[in-house]
């Protein structure tokens, strides 16, 4: 019989049979799928993301792009000039996102 | 020129040229997926979504549904009976992000 807990892995206890959820999972929080739209048109600076972001905080972007980062959805370059500066890419992984996206637009469009 | 503000509209001032980010407004808190997948499959009750939704409080299941009922993606049906029940189902406009979550099926898949 299973025992409900409040475990935070519950709402894995679908991990087989939900693809939707291991999608949400990924893609859920708030700026996520705008941070991976303006990376669809390739590598980005943090500064430009920052800029086309209208509205959100340094640290929640810092926050998403460090979990789409150790997802695997995106990689970080440092680059160790004067002054330094990081930029961002989606992974081929990443890129297959696209057709959600492209689904997320059309539905955007029609609303 | 443009005036930063902290105003919570701030997202929308891309609105015009956005559809992804209107979509990601109605669709990205979290549970808010799996509960439109479950309405895919038909009409449900309260009590079928919190029991397939394991691990969702009943207060965010509340506030989900209720968000989602503003917004004209679900209409809620109260029956009056002994005892009372309550159902779900999506409207027009919520089965039209079925294209949506069927991407979004198909990248789980592929994690």
């Amino acid at each position: 019989m299973p025992v409900k807990t409040k475990d935070r892995g519950a709402d894995d206890s679908c991990a087989g049979s939900c693809p939707v959820a291991r999608t949400a999972r990924l893609i859920e929080g708030k700026w996520t799928t705008q941070i991976i739209r303006d990376l669809m048109t390739g590598t980005k600076r943090y500064s430009q993301l920052q800029q086309s972001l209208e509205g959100i905080s340094p640290k929640v972007l810092a926050a998403r792009l460090r979990f789409l980062e150790m997802e695997g959805l995106i990689t970080r370059t440092v680059y160790p000039e004067v002054p330094p500066h990081t930029d961002y890419r989606l992974t081929e992984q990443g890129l297959r996102l696209r057709s959600v996206l492209g689904e997320m637009a059309n539905f955007g469009r029609s609303l």
